[in-house]
Order: C-alpha cells, then sequence, then structure tokens
C-alpha cells in the first residue's frame, strides 16, 4: 500500500521544517537568544510578510479554471461533514457551543496545508498533487478561514453579550419598560439580532481589511484569473521581489512556531485530556472524514495514502514531544 | 560593450534586493510597524543563522581544487594595491591611521558579494560567472574578513592605550622609575609589544568563535574538500534543513539591512564630504583597482564589464537616496 520509498520522501520533506522548528525552540530555551520582544519582531515579520507573500505565490500559480471538481466537492463534504458532527456533539456535551465547533472543525478539517501539505505532497507525489493540494489552499484562504472567523466574532459577541447580563441587561430593562410592550418586543428582539449581525458582519470586514493575508488571497485569485485566461506573464522584476521573501516564507513560519513553542510555559499547555481529544480530532476524526469524504466523491488514491501517512508520521512527532526530549524553563 | 540586455538582467536581478530592503524602510517609517527592539530580533535572526547558512552554502558548494587561480591572483592583487594607496593615503594625511586603512580597503575592495554579486552575476553571464564569485566570496570570509577583523582589534587596543595615555601612564611611569633603566627598558617594550600582540590574537580568536560565520565558514570548506574530492553527496535532509533558511538568507538580509537604514535618523550619517569620499572609494577606487588588477593578471572580459554595469547601476541607486525620495521620522 504505502511503500518505504514514499515514507522515506514524506520524512525528508518534513524533517527540515521540523529541524527549524527546533532551532528556533533551542535557541530559546538553551540558548536564550532571543528576548520575548524581538521574538515578536520575528512572528510579526512572519505575520505581515513570509505568510502573505507564500499565499499568494501559491494561489496565483493555482489555474483557477481546472480545478478538480472531485476534490473541491470531497473537500466540502469533509467540512460539511466536521461541522455536523462537532455541532452535534457540542448541542449533547453543551460545553461551549460555538467554541467548540470552531475548535474542532479547525483542528479536524483545516490541516497545515501551506506550510507542511504542499512540500509533503510534491515530495511523495510530485507537482501534480502539490497543484491539487494548492487548490484547497485557495479554498481554505478564501471560504473556509473567513467562515472561521466569522464564527469566531459571533461567539466573541455573544461572550461578550452574555457574561456581563447582571449588570448591563438589567440597565436596558428597566429603561425600556415604559416603551410599548404589545407585540414590539417581538420586532425589537428582531431588529436587535438583525443590527447584532450587521455588527458582527462589520467587525470580520474590519479584521479582514487589516490582515494582509486577506489582500494576498484576493490579489492572488485575481492574478490567477488574468494570467491563466490571457497566458499575461508578471514581469520578473515582480515576481522575484515577491518570491524573494517568499522563498523564505515556509522556514520563516516553522521558526516562528518554534518559538512560540518555546515561549509557552507548557508545551501542553491545555492539559492531557484535552490535548488527547485534539489530538483525536486532528489525527483520525480529520483524515477519517477526508476518506469517508473522498470515497464517497470517488476520489481514491493519492489523498488516502497521504492522510495514512501524514497520520502515522505526526503521531511519531507528537509521542517524541510527549517524551520531553527538551527540558522546561527554569522560571 | 555592454549591451541594454546585460543591463536589463542586472536591474532585474537587483531591484528586487532593493525592493525588500525598500520594504523594511517604510515598514518602520511610515508604518510603525517594529519597534527597536523587534527590529534588533530580526537582525539577529538573520546575523546568527541567515547569513551563516548562505555563507555554508556558497562555500560548500564551491569547489576547491578547482579554482580560478588568475581570478585568485587579481583579487589578492587588488587589496594588496588597496592596502598599499590607502595606507599611503592614512600616512600623509596622518588623520586616524589604522581606522581609515581598516574602512578604506573594506569600502573599495569588499563589496557585497554574498548578497548582492552572485545574484548579480548570475543574472548577467549565467552559473559560471556565479562559481567565480563564490570563489571570491570564500576568500573573502577565510582570509580578508579575518584580516579586516584583525586590524580592527590592533585599531580598537592601540587607540584604549593612547587616548587614556595622559592619566594612566603617568602613574605607571613614576612606579616604574625606581627600576633598573640600563638595556632594560628596550626588552621590557620588545616584551609590552610581544604581550599585546599576543593579547590581540586572543581577542580576535575569541570573537572568531563566537561568530556563527566561522563555523559555516569551516564547515563549509571541509564539507567542500570531502565533496569535491570523493564525491560523497550530502543526505537530502540535512541539505534541505540548511536550504530551508538559507534560501530566505537573501531577502531576509535585504530587509535587515533596510531595518538599519530606517533606524538612524539620517541616511548618510558621517555628513556629506566622508560620504563623497566613501563613494568614491566604493565606486571608482575599487572597481578601477579590479580593473588594473584583471588586466595585470590576464583577466579581461567578465570581471571588467560587471565592475563597470555595477559602478554605473548603484550611482543610480545612490542617485536616488540622495535626493531623499523618503522622509525622515520627527522625532
Amino acid at each position: 500500500m504505502i511503500s518505504l520509498t514514499n515514507v522515506y520522501h514524506c520524512v525528508a520533506a518534513t524533517v527540515p521544517l521540523y529541524a527549524t522548528m527546533f532551532l528556533a525552540f533551542i535557541s530559546i530555551r538553551f540558548w536564550k537568544l532571543f528576548t520575548p520582544d524581538q521574538c515578536a519582531g520575528i512572528n510579526k515579520f512572519v505575520a505581515k510578510f513570509s505568510i502573505p507573500l507564500l499565499s499568494f505565490q501559491v494561489i496565483s500559480s493555482t489555474n483557477p479554471y481546472k480545478m478538480n471538481l472531485r476534490l473541491v466537492l470531497a473537500d466540502f463534504a469533509q467540512k460539511i461533514l466536521a461541522i455536523l458532527i462537532v455541532g452535534g456533539v457540542a448541542k449533547f456535551r453543551s460545553g461551549g457551543g460555538l467554541r467548540w465547533i470552531i475548535t474542532g472543525v479547525s483542528l479536524s478539517t483545516l490541516p497545515n496545508t501551506l506550510i507542511l501539505g504542499i512540500p509533503l505532497l510534491r515530495a511523495m507525489y510530485g507537482d501534480e498533487a502539490a497543484s491539487l493540494i494548492a487548490q484547497i489552499v485557495c479554498l481554505q484562504s478564501i471560504l473556509w478561514y473567513n467562515l472561521l472567523l466569522f464564527l469566531f466574532e459571533l461567539n466573541a459577541t455573544k461572550t461578550a453579550s452574555v457574561t456581563p447580563s447582571s449588570e448591563a441587561t438589567g440597565v436596558t430593562a428597566t429603561t425600556e419598560e415604559d416603551e410599548t410592550k404589545d407585540g414590539g418586543d417581538e420586532l425589537k428582539l428582531r431588529n436587535g439580532r438583525k443590527y447584532e449581525t450587521l455588527l458582527i458582519f462589520l467587525k470580520v470586514g474590519k479584521n479582514l481589511l487589516r490582515n494582509p493575508n486577506t489582500y494576498a488571497t484576493v490579489m492572488g485569485v485575481i492574478w490567477a484569473s488574468i494570467h491563466f485566461r490571457w497566458g499575461v506573464e508578471m514581469p520578473a522584476i515582480v515576481s522575484s521581489s515577491i518570491l524573494i521573501l517568499s522563498e523564505g516564507g515556509l522556514g520563516m513560519a516553522m521558526f516562528s512556531l518554534g518559538l512560540f513553542m518555546a515561549s509557552q510555559t507548557r508545551i501542553v499547555a491545555c492539559g492531557a485530556r484535552l490535548a488527547a481529544v485534539a489530538m483525536a480530532a486532528k489525527f483520525i476524526a480529520g483524515p477519517g472524514l477526508m476518506a469517508i469524504s473522498s470515497f464517497a466523491i470517488g476520489l481514491r488514491e493519492t489523498l488516502l495514502k497521504v492522510a495514512i501517512v501524514q497520520v502515522t508520521y505526526h503521531l511519531v512527532i507528537v509521542t517524541l514531544i510527549f517524551w520531553r526530549i527538551v527540558p522546561r524553563p527554569t522560571d
């Protein structure tokens, strides 16, 4: 099924990424090379320049007129399935509601395709597979991340309007008591909800406009549409200007991840039980859902194999991390 | 002599580098994106990881058994000529002595080959020219930078022992007055000098051991000697682990340079007169000396052309900077 060569390619493609992360980790924990503020500088560079430029590069070189419809459908099916299942579990367990859905769906259906997925698939199955995953990256950037961002803001607004209810709503209730009561209540409630939804949309929009990734995505889609329709090439100067920073984006992103890990006092911040649930979502539910969706849509070969290799591989890495081969800071 | 195509290639190869520098510059001056401490983090990352890994990559892929002897000789001749001329001028003008030699020689004979030279020459004359410049990078890393570092420390020690002489030497003179005077003085002086030289060597050695570039250079030379003698290949995992950070090294280095420029209150910190002298050293004396050395040794075509294009090109950039197209910070 999966040959040893495949496993080797998979290891060869991802070890450099983890090595970079590890380098960042030891440069903080052992060498004390960067102060927290200096780390923030590197992270900001990655978030504002490396990742957006890398996104642009991937999206702008994906042909929007030749999307693999089956793959897109399978991707859709996986996300919808995940939302339904996680939503059901959240309703049943009545823990955090929306917060659980956001975490569950992002853990199980949004793997780090941009950073890990593309090099991994290219190494294992060549450029064609990488172009398939690039399509998934596009969908993630354009659709799913924004949907999650919306849910996140919705949750933040709901939490804000629920938590301090004992004080705030009490006041508005008394001041509004002398208003007309017959039938107006329902209308007011409906108007209030409309207003709330509008506010959330505005907030999400504002966040999107502040995020360089939004511009990278939009410009990537625009350029891809022009390039693949009329065959217009980007001037060499422009493309090299983008490439000079995006090329290092992968390494910088992993380095930034390592800095983040090292900055936490505990590697597993949420406790062992929650970590186990998260890992189950990421390594079992996620690939499982993708496998089911792929089977249902009729995609088989490549994606299924990748899912299995990725699971095996990530489990090894996670086991290593759990064995605590690295010491914690003394403070 | 120099075709328009050559000029275009030259522009196309260097604009991305300057664009990256400019991006860093405006991210500080206009967007106030990074605090000084955050900039220090990025600069440290570049100095400790990007540049050493880039150096290693260049040095380890240069065949030490196939050095171009003429080129090496021309490079040597240029440096020796520069040291003689700058030394002569420094003696004649009796300004800063050693300090002038260090600045003059590095300005006129040590262009930024690693960052600007390799992409420029590859764009203009292909991979063969890039391998020629890589040999010069090797010599710079192994020999010339260390020589300059030695001179720098020598100057620092001399300055330290000259400046506070009015106080310090006065004391030692009186305490040593009752010691034997006949002939012992000269011996003591000679021993003192020996001791001083030893101290400087120790200090330079310590600095070198603290510099990641030293390790990158040494390991690069060792690996190149092994690889090109016995044809041993580096395991793909190791070479990709290096590549993942070194690949972005060029962009990061230029970004770091831009951060540095933006952090200065004035772009030309030393005043117009000194800047003019520095530019004359860099853009006229340097290429001129190289042209003379190349002619003398018998190298003609490629290097001569590059020298001229580089001069023209850098002059345009410098003129733009002098026109102050960018505002200064208000503080």
